[in-house]
């Protein structure tokens, strides 16, 4: 595709006008202020007609958990633990691996409706989710959750056996879309040597790990006081978990000295700021994060705490909420937002070649419609991408040079179909209980 | 119009299922399970078909500055008093009567598009801006600012006639859809004269005020050192001006002797969570007030500090960020937000007989596609509309009976030319800057 006369977010984010973008084999192959020339303009396919448009790095959901969209709207107006114990887990009890695809695959409409080409994603049944990814076209980090209660090593646990599989069977496949990561759902819900045994097995595989962190001042203090005054972040450092690249969702209640391991390590904090606020957890030290050189992402996280995989809402929360929080204006630009939401999402799924608009890079994009009344005027158009803009405004996305989403289609994947499975399935699940 | 077999949020926001509901002058004439019989039924004129679409009270905005669309994205990332004096002051100083015509057409436009058909407007030139909203077939409650430092009287301000000329010819002009209101900008921008004055003629012409409060801690600090420790509330209460009816847009900092003023003298409260936060304003005590019963209704603010009137992004935020501040996820309920945002937002109009559906309000109404993959499963429609949905799924907005949005048309303005002049206007103003 020869994406024509559009404008675009260039790879430092900045604002170019009238360029053309040649994508073939996957990649952006041209990028240039006029078409190229004869012969080779020819080779890239359909010319695609961008004025009016903005062209943009397709957003990476740093976190998620894509099959609870069978919860959206059960598990509401809750306090955390009646959320948990009365809701959210009961319901999980019911799932079934084919219940995990219909919900990963209405993700992916959802996510592809809206500009996001790749999620690491944390459930259960994850060939089944993963198998939604690449049906979708989309690309995902897939770890299998480990839990662990009592004095129980990886070894002992069913989940071992489970990611050797998920790794021989899944790791770098579909052309790379799909990763493997290890996981660590908590400390609170994990042992030292089971958290141990994974942080080994990832040095071993050469894997990423995804894990919790600090979500709820609860947890954060109860760490401390089990584990000589350590906390979640510091734990996991003293178990090697941060040997390997990882991404921590949430670092709600991280101290300073939490944030000075973050940086020290490059650990990537995946903030979730709509799922933080909805389920009371509070507001993560962003601004301090991002002044003290954190690696910060972004992500939906679960549709029991979201409600929805828009990633231009929870961009806009990124770059708003703070300054209410923090009373000062200033912090986290819109800059610094969409960078979370595109690049820094990328580089978290260890996707080094995705997440900018430049040549050589993957052909990881979304095109927005800013013929929108919201649009107008054009004073600085970065800030009306996050302030002003939709995610509704997003009229195609291109994962891998491929168009995942596009005015109203899905050329990968039965929309309805995934609808009604969800619906249906989640009424079921809801009879059960 | 007969929306035929549709779902609805009744009056008490209640959902319903395949209900039928006719329009008849402005106003809901039926409303049933079935169509109305024969000849009836041909009254109502096109017949809508409903099915996968919700039907909603629309919105109405309780606070915003609608020629402000002209400073989108101009004014950013800066501290309060440098965004007001370096940026917004000198803007604004440059604005004509024309410039307010189309940024507010261009208001208008957005509102139109997000399910929005009244707003309560605070500026200057409010003849272009009434102008502006009944082209656009919207209602508006229109106050023109009181500023008046010194010890000047209402009496020897041009607004004095301003106002009288105001209510002569707008004051119920387009079947009512214009509403004249008594303006108040602030404490900090007027004297107690000018404020009694203000009070004395809002009682003796029978109008409403609108006016900021507490939106600063600053503001409300200086306010007590110059009153006698009155806050804002306090003292306009004792200049008379709560002896009308008022909405006070923001009240971020108002305490809890406020909130019992606030509670026993009706007062509305025009909640601004986008603007408090961008601004770096803080979290207004909303649960607190809606606990104590105080009418908490829900503005977009100017788009200086927004950036966009899509209602259903704050009705959203509404209904998160309060949960996060105050660490319990249960306060805020959906409907209590989904309220502030249609049938308060109305009330603080004074249009007792707008914003609910049932036979005899008026039709101001709007349909939300719920098709998108983000509306699935149905488990709980009301959570999906305000936490799921978007304000880009409107498919249909109607203000009085009359179509005003509709599938990307909007019948009653030109979009296209007010996105044009507000672009060409903002580069007219920002390069006599």
């Amino acid at each position: 595709m020869l994406f024509a006369d559009i404008d675009l977010l260039d790879e430092n984010l900045d604002y170019r006008t009238h360029q053309w973008v040649g994508v073939s084999d996957g990649r952006i192959a041209y990028l240039g202020d006029a078409a190229p020339e004869g012969a080779d303009a020819a080779a890239y396919g359909e010319v695609y007609d961008g004025r009016g448009k903005l062209l943009m790095p397709a957003f990476y959901n740093a976190h998620a958990h894509a099959p609870m969209t069978l919860l959206r709207g059960y598990a509401e107006n809750l306090p955390l633990q009646s959320w948990l114990n009365d809701r959210v887990f009961p319901f999980e009890a019911k799932i079934t691996p084919e219940d995990c695809y219909w919900g990963t695959l209405l993700s992916c409409a959802e996510m592809a409706r809206y500009g996001v080409v790749s999620f690491s994603d944390m459930y259960y049944h994850m060939q089944e989710g993963a198998r939604a990814a690449i049906d979708a076209g989309l690309k995902m980090n897939v770890s299998d959750t480990l839990i662990a209660f009592g004095d129980v090593g990886l070894d002992e646990l069913p989940l071992r056996a489970q990611d050797d599989r998920l790794v021989s069977e899944l790791h770098g496949a579909a052309d790379g879309r799909i990763v493997v990561d290890c996981n660590i759902h908590a400390e609170y819900t994990s042992n030292p040597r089971a958290v141990a045994d994974m942080a080994a097995y990832a040095k071993a595989n050469g894997l990423r790990i995804q894990l919790h962190a600090s979500e709820t001042a609860l947890e954060h203090e109860e760490c401390k006081q089990r584990h000589d005054g350590l906390t979640p972040i510091r734990y996991f450092e003293s178990l090697g978990v941060l040997d390997v690249p990882v991404t921590a969702a949430h670092c709600v209640w991280v101290d300073d000295e939490d944030i000075d391991v973050l940086v020290r390590r490059g650990v990537f904090v995946a903030a979730n700021p709509a799922s933080n606020m909805k389920l009371g957890s509070g507001f993560a030290p962003i601004p301090k994060m991002l002044e003290r050189g954190v690696n910060v992402c972004l992500g939906t996280d679960g549709m029991a705490s979201n409600n929805n995989h828009d990633m231009m809402q929870d961009l806009y929360l990124l770059a708003l909420l703070y300054k209410g929080a923090t009373h000062d204006p200033a912090v986290v630009t819109p800059k610094q937002a969409l960078a979370a939401a595109t690049r820094m999402g990328a580089l978290s799924q260890g996707r080094a070649d995705c997440g900018y608009v430049a040549v050589g890079a993957k052909a990881d994009l979304c095109v927005v419609d800013t013929s929108g009344p919201s649009w107008a005027p054009m004073t600085n158009p970065l800030v009306n991408v996050v302030y002003a803009g939709h995610g509704a405004d997003v009229c195609l996305t291109m994962c891998d040079g491929r168009v995942v989403y596009r005015d109203g289609s899905y050329p990968t994947l039965d929309v309805e179909r995934a609808k009604a499975e969800v619906d249906a399935r989640t009424k079921r699940i809801i009879g059960e209980l």
